[in-house]
């Protein structure tokens, strides 16, 4: 599934919410959610209390910056708190990730949902953050009396346990579909024009003329029915120019036999085409 | 973030495509896949000639059990595969995740848009899987051209590379939006009754009277407006019969000062309260 990997060519999306890890137990997921934060364009990461302390030097730096791959740049840049209140003093508004009700009087909005309100309040210059637990026991509830509104994902309700780097990514990947479009990063490969009706009828008037020829349409009262039925498979596959010659091609060959050796003139010039 | 878990009370959701792993390198990966397909009620683990062999056995099944988590169920329960051929075979659709254009002309879905047609296509009998290519390399060209279609992630150009479970994780997210809609799984805290206007309109006059009466609206002129800029104020908490009742009480307490140690009988039977 990878296969394209970090490209330094193209300048990296950044900006959107914080997210912000209170009191994150290993120091290997916070280089997993900083991953997951460049894949989505997020770039403000900040660590609240982080249990095995700040993972810049020393032991831990090795398996969070390893699980980090090519994301090192966000654990570099991110920011180290002593208190959530510290953490999102500067910030206009506050989403609290949760994966259970915290009988707390809030909005409680889908990951999708929370990501479209959160692009067009940055977009009128706010400031917001994400905040995620600890990976055993989530936010505590004073931390989510903190929040305005509460995320959460629509999950198997008996399997409903997503580890922290899954729920940075999903809040990331709805992110990304709010802010930047959810449009997949390419399109197919180019193709010859759409083919024009006469080349298609064109074609049709070809083949029903050799089938019929070869006594395809039995009995013959069908063969209505079984040319409509031929012409709507056609359809189904929306061709190209390429592709009708490509087509015809085939026909015209299976219709007169292996070629010669040495290839006669034909009146069709692009017979042979394969597409 | 986690904080639910495994709940062996609540029946799991099963079904939705099959998620096949076609050479997958390491037997973890394809345990943190089970892990994803879990949390979103996908339960058809097809493995093609995974690299480091079935991971139900020895020295490799603990890594894959233990990243499995609580979906070890769906290790016991997969098929292994030969070929790529023989796991499609009983299918009738398949999508093949790509994370870069492949030069075959097939439809680019992204993994929403796709995800839905899958809905659709499941409700009316259909059996499809989901290919994901080796952690490395992805699928290659004769795999991807094995596929109906591709399907692709909207991710920062600059940083596109998703792992293995990333993707089954997204792959899931959105098959358990389109089948199972995308609600958050709870709602908010049961609360009190939305307050009916007659009680906030009687909250209104006891505290504007009340701030008249402290010389709170300087100049009289504007009273009208800072009134309505007030009572805008208070419109937004979008106020519960509880909420009235706490700032009511709130508002009589500030204006009658320190309580005596024996409370003296109130005219608002209520205004204790603290919601």
């Amino acid at each position: 599934m990878t296969g394209a990997g970090t490209n330094h060519t193209i300048p990296s999306l950044a900006g959107g919410p914080a997210i912000i890890l209170v009191r994150p137990q290993l120091a290997v997921n916070i280089g997993m959610c900083a991953r997951a934060m460049a894949n989505f364009g997020l770039s403000d990461l900040r660590l609240v209390n982080p249990r095995e302390g700040w993972p810049r030097t020393g032991a831990l730096r090795k398996g969070a910056y390893a699980a980090a791959a090519g994301a090192v740049h966000l654990l570099e840049q991110a920011k180290l708190y002593s208190s959530l209140e510290e953490a999102v003093a500067d910030l206009n508004g506050t989403f609290a990730t949760t994966a259970r009700e915290r009988g707390q009087l809030k909005p409680v909005l889908a990951a999708d949902t929370a990501m479209t309100e959160a692009a067009t309040r940055l977009s009128f210059g706010e400031k917001l953050g994400i905040l995620f637990g600890p990976e055993r026991t989530g936010l505590d509830n004073e931390e989510v009396a903190l929040a305005d509104k509460i995320v959460s994902f629509p999950v198997n309700p008996a399997y409903a346990s997503l580890n922290l780097a899954q729920a940075v990514l999903l809040v990331g990947y709805e992110w990304m579909k709010a802010a930047h479009g959810s449009a997949p990063p390419f399109q197919p490969a180019d193709r010859s024009p759409a083919a024009p009706r006469e080349m298609i009828l064109s074609f049709f008037d070809y083949l029903e003329g050799e089938l019929a020829r070869v006594g395809f349409f039995r009995p013959l009262a069908k063969r209505p029915v079984m040319q409509n039925n031929l012409r709507n498979m056609f359809h189904r596959m929306n061709m190209s120019e390429q592709d009708v010659r490509s087509f015809r091609g085939m026909i015209v060959r299976l219709v007169e036999g292996p070629r010669a050796d040495k290839p006669k003139k034909k009146s069709q010039p692009s017979s042979d085409d394969k597409g």
